[in-house]
């Protein structure tokens, strides 16, 4: 069998996302050591800080120049001197949609030894995973201003959903629940939304048809929000639109409380360009630069990069050795209520590994 | 002085709409009669039963019917057999909108004796109110669908922003908190929203200036929805858009265990017309006519609406004789864990009233 080897573009972003790449390299080289593969890492400079001296968080052939990654491996984008739509729609966005990421993977996850919000929840309790649509439906740059600046302002913004984007990530999610335990949950608001949320339902009727052996239930989402604080045991795999994968791959983290080690794989399931895995936590401009960043988070989106390089046992390892680490009360970073430092925390992991 | 008298128009709605509505009406009779004022009620059948029965929800001229009354009483629209978009966009949603009531005010309230899903809270933890933005925004109709039922169809919506609309949400947040711990917390989304959330925090931006000595925050409604499991006690007004008003307004009350107890206030602050006052449950097929609804809800409304017609101690009183009721273990209807049915639970309000 061939060596096998990974090339990765890593970009570290703004903030505590230096400290979290790094550590999660760290980690990484150390299971391929470990299995017998090899990462070759390539870094870019995009962020605020590449923005405040050129005027671009990215080169105008940015997306080009990553095509050719096996993987990228993202830190975090933002920084409270550009406003957040200008850095995030001149970098993060547009790698999701040049690149076609499609599918937005978001686990959520109960760990032992991690403090849960909720009254009387074990680990058993909260085990889902959210699969966002990451490319169309509410975020979009289509709409404007009329009367700008004087009392009849007025702005407006369109929510695209096509059939294309609507089917295909309906067959990640009943994909990923049959590997799973197979049932599905739709977010929908086809009662006050009324053009494309009725448009969702049916295609994820559609889909429901196409694979047999899958449960599926459907609610809107202001219910589903609730749903996720009173039964989130209820919940295995839950399909969401751009917007509300957004907002249920934050609530269902809080519910965990994992907000801060939260991981988000950005995938092209077809691998027809680099998927991209990042942390769902930001910047963190409070704290970066002073070494006590959480690592986990960029450590459990790197085990997904694992995954879907096909390094499956790396993978498991990886995140086995980051669960071993949370259910130990020592060693833990701040965040979680704990005194360690990113330098330790990644010592811990590794170790475990 | 003069013998108060006010006209309410009911609206029972839908399933448990019909008992909830009654119970409410007699627990605010008995407040009448305490407190020297006189309710006239006069019910309006406007429901799915009637939308079978005539193809419509309400009558043609059926806004200018309730537009004579000082408020309304609604119990809960929805059924099984027509297509939500259909019963609520002939309803309840023209009430709202034709009737130009505008602010939907959802109070968050940790109730002595209802059990929190949150882990070490308390009551003085969580009290908050969810201001939303009731006619605009996300809610619409604007948009349509190209291709329909083909595999290049398309569906588009468009949610719109004035400044008329979103000035005066801000002022009815920032009045509301003036009579409150003076804090405002906005809602927005203005890093993936591109058009119409920047403009939100525009707004929200000219109303903190206009309201000195209110102190505020914005988060984005994906960390928002986290910080309201997280950190309940941070909020006390929250000024939110219609769609994320819906889900925050939801998501309040589960974390506050009150799901089934929560009311919503539809206001028309200037009062030109009659406000609107109903429970945020629905009709719930599962147990309608079988007497068993908790009639929390539609009390808690029917106190907002007492206090929105000048009649505060009443008002109050009925607030405090549902608090009493909801700290007696005893006195509970099954959604709390409780054995009692929707009658004993209103005797139990009336006892302590
Ligand atoms: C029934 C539905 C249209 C409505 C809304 O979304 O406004 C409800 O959820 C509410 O919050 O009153
Ligand atoms: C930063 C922001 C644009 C982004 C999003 O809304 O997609 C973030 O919240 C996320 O979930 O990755």
């Amino acid at each position: 069998m061939n060596h096998r080897r990974h090339r990765i573009a890593t970009i570290p972003g703004d903030g505590i996302g230096h400290e979290v790449i790094e550590a999660g390299q760290e980690v990484l080289e150390a299971a391929a050591r470990k299995f017998g593969f090899s990462l070759n890492w390539t870094e870019f400079d995009w962020s605020c800080d590449r923005f405040q001296n050129t005027g671009q968080m990215m080169p105008e052939d940015g997306i080009d120049l990553v095509r050719e990654y096996d993987a990228i491996y993202l830190g975090a984008v933002g920084w409270p001197t550009v406003p957040d739509h200008v850095s995030l729609w001149g970098l993060l966005i547009p790698l999701r949609r040049e690149l076609d990421l499609y599918a937005n993977v978001r686990p959520v996850k109960l760990f032992e030894g991690v403090k849960c919000p909720l009254a009387d929840r074990k680990p058993e309790d909260i085990d889902f995973v959210v699969v966002r649509e990451n490319v169309e439906g509410e975020y979009s740059k289509i709409g404007g201003r009329l009367y700008e600046g004087t009392p009849q302002e007025a702005a407006n913004q369109v929510a695209m959903f096509t059939r294309h984007g609507t089917d295909r990530i309906m067959e990640v999610a009943f994909d990923l629940a049959k590997r799973r335990r197979k049932h599905v949950t739709s977010a929908t608001k086809s009662n006050g939304i009324v053009h494309t949320m009725p448009f969702w339902d049916e295609r994820f009727k559609a889909a429901t048809a196409r694979h047999a052996g899958v449960e599926t239930a459907a609610y809107h989402i202001d219910i589903l929000a609730a749903h996720f604080v009173l039964h989130p045991d209820w919940f295995d795999v839950v399909v969401a639109s751009n917007l509300f994968g957004d907002i249920l791959s934050d609530l269902g983290p809080a519910v965990a409380g994992s907000i801060g080690i939260a991981p988000s794989a950005n995938l092209n399931p077809a691998r027809k360009t680099p998927s991209m895995f990042e942390p769902v936590h930001g910047s963190a401009p409070d704290i970066a630069g002073k070494g006590i960043a959480n690592p986990a988070a960029a450590i459990w989106a790197g085990a997904m990069m694992l995954e879907h390089l096909g390094e499956t046992q790396a993978a498991e390892a990886v995140i086995n050795a980051m669960a071993t680490t949370l259910a130990q009360n020592e060693t833990r970073t701040a965040d979680l209520g704990g005194t360690e430092d990113t330098r330790q925390s990644v010592a811990a992991v590794l170790a475990a590994l």
